[in-house]
């Protein structure tokens, strides 16, 4: 993708912390028409940034601890970006709509920055536009970075795999736990947050939680996952919530992370080469070979395999894949 | 992958339309221990079948409708396979238990084949498995394939993509269009079905998908998007949803619609080139070029695009890549 003179000032602006370049940026990611590899060079060294996953399921207050981190963070000094999914769920719509407009008083606030990122129509799908947007906040010196999303589905989970600490907010409901559980989600918490804690259950669900994160399968790292009680109406508890993400920090900079953070960053970096083959695939099918190909595919008797089978012993495909 | 004697003599039970060689192979699928490409030469060639998706929100009476279509097909003599996704959300659970329960006075009848397909731990995601799943069922003679999910999210999305012929099951409740078309559904229909068509509201249903369909995008088809009135409960209105579908299928044999036919396979050619792309590049990062790129992946100053971009010029790895 060439980079214009456009694409220059923008980043020059975004680099000094500008958030309407920053805002313009997203929006550029999610028409297709900013490329990061293609600008890494400009973007230079990004700032040393925390990025917080925040995951539930719908209405276990996860937006209003958002706004108390917000607060702490920012009585910290510190500038706070926040990127929420629309978990593609149209049927909740709505609710997720609520909780953007409740955490609007930090909008006279120019060192928070809230982006709802949708999902339709964005190029790549919403998890590679929250990396790459993510990433423009470490550039623009953001020095905390909340990825919010529903608890549900592969994309939400990868959208967390992009967090450095995963928190998982609950509330005192029967079935809540059994169906964090099945969503993947006791597996990915760096901290466990039982939220409206005042609420009948709410210990219950504490025993419950210890006894899960103590039967966690062993030698996954050596952290062990605290439970935090909250209260999202007076801001209880999410003081302490704020300390443990900055202990989970330390924790991470410890030289025996070094092995996750390592897996981490390959796995992003896979998803990287994989996003640039699927491009040239495309390409290769639909141009270069796609006659090649074509009476086969237009058969439907022939099946997929047998095509995918001839096509990847073909040198010129799997030549030209790499080029 | 090796192909054993016991996954030769499973695929001889499966094209003898054997039903519990289909459940085996299906769970096979699921633990990734049977691959496609590998057998395909084993499958031969299959059956001419219908691929039929059927999505819209929770409570629409997707389950219903599908439980009146399956007496329908099996009135005309028809083999009948259902997918049943779990759309990954752990929240919606227990109504799809409930759905699946629904239909299980079906369970007698042997060429009634249904299934739902968990996500969790599915090897390469839940609509590789349902792709190759459907793919299974036509190998085993199964002429009706339906494959349910709830309308949210790209999964469920790539999930229609597999189908002929795609059903959109709405119900006559405010903000039930909107939300539709947010979710992209109505992008995807083919045929239109409000639901629960005795409730209040039904026709200003129908007027709205009307002028959303006769505003839809020209030049996609020729086919004008139906829209059919249903009563699950008694089952009003399904006969002529199988008389539309059948329909349908006439018209996607005619020979203006080779084009189409010809895009979806090259996508599904190209997801499977993907997957084995995906598992080349995983092993020559953890493995064969672990080392080169061991000491920039573990230091997260030196940011992934530009490792990307180093990655990308190494002729060593785009070479490997494509053998």
């Amino acid at each position: 993708m060439e980079v214009t003179g456009n694409i220059r000032q923008l980043i020059e602006r975004l680099k000094q912390g500008d958030s309407s370049a920053l805002a313009r940026s997203i929006t550029l990611l999610e028409e297709g028409s900013l490329d990061l590899p293609s600008v890494d060079a400009l973007l230079g060294a990004s700032g040393s940034s925390v990025t917080i996953g925040v995951t539930g399921p719908p209405g276990a207050g996860k937006s209003s601890l958002i706004d108390w981190l917000i607060k702490h963070m920012r009585n910290a000094g510190e500038m706070v970006g926040v990127l929420a999914t629309d978990p593609s769920s149209p049927f909740t719509g709505g609710a997720i709509l609520g909780d953007r407009i409740r955490m609007q008083h930090h909008f006279l606030d120019d060192r928070v920055f809230i982006r709802s990122l949708g999902s339709r129509g964005a190029q790549g799908g919403i998890s590679r536009i929250t990396r790459d947007a993510a990433h423009l906040m470490r550039t623009a010196g953001y020095r905390y970075i909340i990825l919010e999303t529903v608890g549900v589905g592969q994309t939400e989970l990868d959208i967390m795999n992009l967090a450095d600490t995963v928190l998982v907010v609950l509330v005192p409901e029967s079935g809540d736990v059994m169906q964090a559980m099945k969503a993947g989600l006791m597996e990915i918490a760096d901290i466990f947050i039982v939220n409206k804690a005042d609420r009948e259950g709410a210990k219950q669900m504490v025993n419950a939680l210890t006894f899960i994160t103590e039967t966690r399968e062993p030698g996954r790292d050596e952290w062990e996952v605290p439970i935090l009680l909250t209260n999202g109406l007076d801001g209880t508890g999410t003081m302490e919530v704020f300390q443990t993400i900055q202990q989970h920090s330390v924790f991470l900079g410890s030289h025996r992370q070094a092995a996750l953070l390592l897996n981490k960053r390959r796995h992003g970096l896979k998803q990287l080469i994989l996003e640039q083959v699927s491009v040239r695939i495309e390409d290769l099918l639909t141009n270069a070979l796609a006659d090649r190909y074509r009476a086969e595919l237009s058969d439907p008797s022939v099946s997929l395999y047998s095509i995918f089978n001839r096509i990847m012993k073909d040198k010129d495909f799997t030549g030209r894949l790499s080029r």
